[in-house]
């Protein structure tokens, strides 16, 4: 099992936006191969900071088919106007829990 | 509920020592005031980079009653060694799971 961790900072004043598109997008991910659940955290400290916690099957299903497939442009339709910067997306091995 | 992000690079070669360090102290976190759990996950771009994450009751469990406390210099003397710079820390609220 991997999780992605996307780093999403959002664009002063669209964090409602923000929050509203990743629930309505919700079933993209819930309906795509290998995708095993999500959340969403909000950073406390960097209010316009988010983080998308994302568990994937393999490394695959997110890089090659979720981010090959038409719903990852739905996914984007959904939220890529919110987007100040490119996300920054890191994959992680659970070593301990 | 709030859940600390701890990034944590640690020095080349020192991947299994920090670990080992981590389930070691993994016992001074779950006796900790509000300490609900915690994860270790280790990145796979970046394999010296990790992050803990660690649920906690409120911000002032880890903040005051955690930091404040003997065992956050017991579990600084667990894996402290292995740091490469000082970990970068945040706190999340989770919007949506």
């Amino acid at each position: 099992m991997i999780t992605e961790i996307a780093q999403i900072d959002v664009k002063p004043g669209m964090e409602a936006d923000f929050e509203a598109g990743v629930r309505q997008a919700k079933p993209i991910f819930m309906r795509a191969k290998g995708c095993k659940g999500l959340a969403l955290h909000r950073s406390i400290e960097k209010p316009a900071r988010y983080r998308l916690m994302i568990q994937w099957e393999t490394l695959e299903n997110h890089t090659v088919d979720f981010r090959g497939s038409d719903d990852f442009k739905a996914w984007r339709a959904c939220v890529g106007h919110c987007f100040a910067t490119p996300p920054e997306v890191e994959h992680t091995n659970t070593v301990l829990s």
